[in-house]
């Protein structure tokens, strides 16, 4: 893929100053900048690097005037980070575009789909399926009976969506993601062993949910697990059976949720948090990583941390006060001296 | 999937009150039941929906008599939370019922298997495989050389099972699971490089064994890791070389169990909970999630929590002594003064 | 497989006191030895058993003079564990030997082989890619476009690498560890959905890299990813995006690290600990398991532990002050009454 400095600067409406032939083929940091790279400047500690940068192009403010001369050519924009971005886009959007059915992929007879799908080899598609416009299905994914896909959507190789899941429009699935295997219910037996309490529920997942690497959600029990429009889950979370998830809440790599627990709207979850089951969890509520959750917050927008949770300034104190706990002690230890000392005065 | 309320109640040997012609094709919880949908009351507390449900059949107490009328029919059985489950399971086996062998799927030519395989398209066989009757293995599941699975047992999408594993029969395997990757297992040189210890054992699941989505066993290094009848292992679990799990042991989601620890029989393991390698843990014993194991139990029944575990009295005394810490730091300062002011006289 | 005890010794360079042609098929512990089997004795520890094992051969130190007589054949050699791993290593070797092209599998036209290769079924070779001699991709896997893998590399049934990543020689990746998904990256826009920052980058592991099952290396968002050479990655772990961790470097299961952060060569990390993004770790550092990792750390070769980690000898202290932590309240409450008691004088 080779494109001219021009014809970027034409696509993002920017003012070329240099060499306006010059050819890209790549992008990279203005401190790794390549030769045949297009780069941007946008944090002002960067700023000498414009000076060095191997990089062919780079992406500068409109106001921006350099104080010396420069080997790069300049293409300037609005916005030098979101005209990059905009330029990653189109570039992903190129260097990956997928479309057609690969051989051999299994479709079944009653399985519906729109244009512009892309079906990789060894991906399946089960029974009366339903598969809206524009989505790409990549190699070895499987998607069981009856499950709904909506538009746009992305689901790399090796997702599995169990029977009867709704997906919706411009999710991305990452490999490995698990979206409807059973919810660990098991009712206990009087000699000891579990009875398998069915699972017969579904997942649901709204529009612009993004799934990482090897993330699990449990099917409910009954009805749905739910997780809203704009959701962004990390790689390896567990998502447990009937949980609900607001709109636009993000959660990092390896938190777990556990079963019939409600979050909130706009949440953060930092890594390794982990969720009682059956609470709530009020909007825009934070959790710093290794968090454990174990009670409902009812109060929204608030910063937790620790195990179990505290407020975070509280979390902070603590922390502090157990590393200044062997000081307390000696403390403890020296008064005990001086009161003896008193004592047989 | 229609079916009359008379057949459910013919089903269960139960007594309709109402309308025993009612087609049902769903099921719901009695609070959000919907029309075509069967439900079930259980749980008093859940009384006051039954004279609201859209729920087109509800199953209740044989000794329920409604204070008002009824929208709904009834169907009076002995134990409706248990005929419920029963109609749950009939009806998952109905829906989901798979016979026979899709295309193309991947059977090695000494490979053995009893009647009413399903066996999904992408799906492989490898070497000298041997499955029982009735198994179900769905598409792009992946059994190596030498496996054997027992009847029954149903080996979800995407499953790998490595060679010369053993499956007993009875089993569920959910997508993602691993079953048979090396342990980790390296021989430290002295320049600072790991030599690979091979991994030549394997994995045995006895029967009833239940596994997670994404849910990892490793093979011995030499002999096996045992999962025994029973056990009930939730997603995103790493399970590492030479365990041995006890009968009917419940592992909740994200715990990671160290190389040759042997865990005894009934006991429960909340989520994300650490155990130590070469530790042994006593029957029936219980750990609270987040929990970190690093010496041997001895003693059987007692319940655990904390990192590193403590007793549950000792740990929930040191979560509140935690709390109270900054206070404790005030009343030594305190009592500095005072006895300062003291001397000072 | 059959092996005489004598071509065993052959092999080995070693010396046969016994039966020279006893069969053997099969390996063991020595004190769960089996008639057929070969094991060895390292451990003085273990020296009783050598009286009892049910083994056919075992293999023993140069200079091991039995006080007893025996059943088992002896065979000697200079160090008997190494020897046996070396055994171990060829057994694996003729057992698991794979070589070939299943159908049906997927080659895009311009996808490039060396000699050797093995390929199963349902696995997935994307446009470009270039693949070294002597690589074995098991059932299912999946290779993305323009992906680039060294000699003698080991790709289980079901490992998924994005497009555009590289894979060294000698490395094994264990099923379903995904290699080169996105990074967890976006932009929180005014109204708190997030919009995605585009991930172009890719994953780099250098040569002798083992990953194990579920483990995810998220893709950088630009540049690469990078793990060097000999790291050793147990299962389920999370790697972010533009990580580097240095060589052999060990990480146990189910650790987390976030994004941008660079470990150095060396370092130990157990089991379940959180690594923040953003840090520097240097060289030879150790971390217990559940540690949580907020900082860099410049000094080298220290151990650390708890969370938020501190050196080794503090966190022990730290645990046990925690466990004293109600006697140090009555401590503090006795001092107040004696306090009082002395002022009422």
């Amino acid at each position: 893929m080779q494109i001219k400095a021009s014809d970027i600067a034409a696509l993002l409406g920017g003012e070329i100053v240099g060499n306006q032939d010059v050819e890209l083929n790549s992008v990279s940091k203005i401190e790794k900048g390549v030769p045949g790279s297009l780069s941007f400047l946008a944090n002002p500690k960067y700023l000498h690097y414009i000076y060095e940068t191997e990089a062919s192009a780079v992406l500068v403010a409109k106001d921006f005037i350099p104080e010396r001369s420069l080997k790069t050519t300049l293409i300037k924009v609005d916005d030098p980070y979101r005209a990059f971005t905009k330029i990653l886009e189109q570039y992903i959007s190129i260097i990956d575009y997928k479309e057609g059915i690969e051989e051999p992929s299994f479709i079944s007879n009653d399985a519906e789909y729109g244009e512009k799908l892309y079906l990789g080899a060894f991906a399946y598609l089960g029974k009366k399926v339903k598969i809206g416009k524009n989505v790409k299905i990549y190699p070895g994914a499987y998607v069981g009976d009856r499950c709904v896909i909506g538009d746009n959507t992305i689901i790399y190789s090796g997702v599995k969506v169990y029977r009867d899941c709704e997906i919706g429009a411009n999710c991305i699935l990452h490999s490995g993601a698990v979206i409807g295997s059973d919810g660990f219910g098991f009712a206990p037996q009087e000699d000891g062993s579990f009875a398998k309490i069915p699972q017969t529920g579904n997942v649901i997942l709204e529009d612009f949910v993004e799934v990482g690497a090897n993330t699990a959600i449990d099917r409910a029990t009954m009805g749905s697990t739910i997780i809203k429009k704009g959701v962004k889950l990390d790689n390896l979370i567990q998502i447990a059976h009937n949980v609900e998830i607001g709109d636009n809440t993000a959660i990092a790599a390896q938190t777990g949720v556990s079963g019939s627990t409600k979050i909130g709207k706009n949440c953060i979850f930092g890594g390794q948090v982990g969720v009682a089951g059956h609470i709530t969890i009020a909007d825009r509520s934070r959790f710093g990583a290794q968090s454990g959750l174990n009670k409902t917050i009812t109060e929204s927008g608030k910063d937790w941390n620790g195990s179990p949770v505290t407020d975070l300034k509280s979390s902070f104190r603590t922390i502090i006060s157990i590393k200044n706990l062997p000081e307390l002690e000696k403390k403890v230890i020296e008064l005990e001296k001086k009161l003896e000392a008193i004592n047989k005065q």
